[in-house]
């Protein structure tokens, strides 16, 4: 039993006294601690030692006490166990030599064994959670398909992903069947995470508001919508796209236990697109946490009342970036905790 | 008087036999002409010589036969007419060696005389409108206070612009000033451009969707209306906000003629959004360009029967990209002149 389970309670819809708190990239650059590591272990070395990512994991919990931790990871692992070579350039970010671009390159992509491939994810999620000592639930976490697939053929970061979609939108059938491999991956990946101990799970859509909502049917949420119907009796799952405002109302019926939002929807919009019932998780601008610690107690404070405090989990919009000051983080935190309804 | 003026009339909400037809970045390099001309010119002798600015303006329109030309520009001259030095470097875009950080930099910015400072720009006007022998209108632009200043602070393009948002969230007091400085420097500059001739302006705000709605407010819309209310009543405005669709409510009220809307707002959310009685603009994925033409006329046609054939002008949903096929793009503007209702 977990003796914080606000979270869990959230994505339940339980009532609760006060939201629970956490936020994407907690584990990352912002802390002092994780920076100490990262100039020793480079990107997949942290990720593949187990006594390292745990450790990476809890760091944030440690300083600041969130109600859920998430495993340190990446999303471009998948890629990588799938015959794709995957770099973490420093200053540069993912880098992928040889993309995605023709359909013999498709068929060279394999579905691998992700029980064994992964293993040291696996036995990553066992450290953290012997760490965690049953305080505070464990998030796991893949990217969607479609993002994998705009990494996959772009080959690194972009604005637009416009080789990514040249490729989905001349070759059609190609591009499904590559989204299917990482659809049949993605699956067997997070029933081993929460074979592995996880609490919980989240789908990032980091690219899906890249897509028009048509598009995004096709070539994004159908994939997604397979795999919360393989999952969902196994752990609760969270659906995160980034700009996918337009989807909130077919998502909110999928089976998924919360949706996340980007700070551009309101709550009230939120709570509309999405029917009102279901569990919200997000929204504040990352770069928000600029502002000083006492407009951040008060925007975190105007954030809740507007969400309302139940079916709500209390996040940024997206990651936290990598400059944000300590204090403005503990503001952050501490204005959840302290927050009277 | 122009021979074809379905552009003007929709601009007006008069009822048309078919829905005029233009596309962001018309003028640029999808067109092998234009090429021609970017091998022997730099980007701003291309911008400041009159002649070669009208040349490119109305290339795509000889090609293609567009509803209406816009002229060759960019919204950077702004900037650069203000005291801030910008390049423009093949395959990076625009730098801007002399970033905004400091008061004392938005201090350095000047309000100039636009008139003779940017007299380029209105002598390439004549000669575009010279060339255009009254056949079809021309629009002239500007970007908004808020995404020139993205520009202006990140120093270049980003995918987040978080050094903008760091500076507007630190010292909003000097992030209020300069983008004063660029409405007033804006209005004079749109008056002029319309006194020189253009029969149309649109506002690009292609980065106003990276703020949440209330820091929308505050950073972009509030100076938006400014030059609307300074401008509409010498030319009709359009304002195209990427990414804006949560301000499309309060866009519709704001005496623009016209609303611009990207790809992931639908017709039916955009004209719900809008109120349903303001002409609108977009919204094809430029990347859906590069479907086969076949294709291509089926979405036009089922996106004029979305938007309705009135009140509606149909463009991309931001700007063209440089590699599509010229075959495509005609199939694009030719299924708008062939649509039957």
């Amino acid at each position: 039993m977990l003796k914080n389970d606000l979270f869990l309670r959230a994505l339940k819809g339980q009532n609760v006294a006060r939201p629970p708190v956490w936020m994407m990239r907690q584990a990352g650059r912002y802390l002092p601690e994780f920076m100490e590591i990262k100039k020793k272990y480079d990107f997949f070395t942290r990720c593949r030692t187990p006594e390292l990512a745990s450790e990476i994991t809890i760091q944030p919990i440690r300083r600041f006490g969130m109600d859920a931790a998430v495993l340190f990871s990446d999303i471009l692992v998948i890629p990588q166990a799938m015959n794709v070579e995957v770099q973490m350039k420093p200053d540069f970010g993912p880098y992928l030599p040889k993309p995605i671009r023709t359909q013999r390159d498709v068929d060279n992509v394999i579905v691998p064994d992700i029980h064994s491939e992964l293993n040291y994810v696996y036995q990553a999620i066992q450290a953290s959670k012997e760490k965690l000592d049953n305080e505070i639930p464990l998030i796991g976490f893949a990217g969607s398909p479609w993002t994998l697939l705009c990494y996959m053929v772009q080959g690194q970061g972009s604005k637009t992903f416009d080789k990514a979609k040249e490729f989905c939108f001349t070759n059609p059938s190609g591009a499904h069947e590559l989204l299917q491999k990482l659809t049949d991956t993605t699956i067997e990946y997070l029933k081993a995470k929460i074979n592995a101990g996880v609490d919980a799970v989240q789908i990032f859509d980091s690219w899906g508001g890249l897509l028009s909502p048509t598009d995004y049917q096709e070539f994004s949420w159908k994939y997604i919508q397979q795999i919360i119907d393989a999952v969902k009796n196994h752990a609760p799952i969270i659906v995160f796209g980034k700009g996918c405002w337009f989807a909130l109302g077919e998502m909110s019926k999928s089976g998924a236990s919360a949706l996340g939002v980007d700070w551009t929807c309101s709550a009230r919009n939120a709570r509309y697109l999405s029917g009102g019932n279901i569990t919200l998780q997000g929204n504040l601008d990352p770069s928000r946490l600029f502002s000083s610690p006492s407009d951040i107690k008060k925007m975190v404070n105007e954030m809740i009342n507007d969400f309302g405090k139940d079916k709500y989990i209390v996040n940024l919009g997206h990651g936290i970036l990598p400059n944000i000051p300590l204090d403005n983080v503990k503001a952050f935190i501490d204005a959840v905790k302290e927050y009277k309804s």
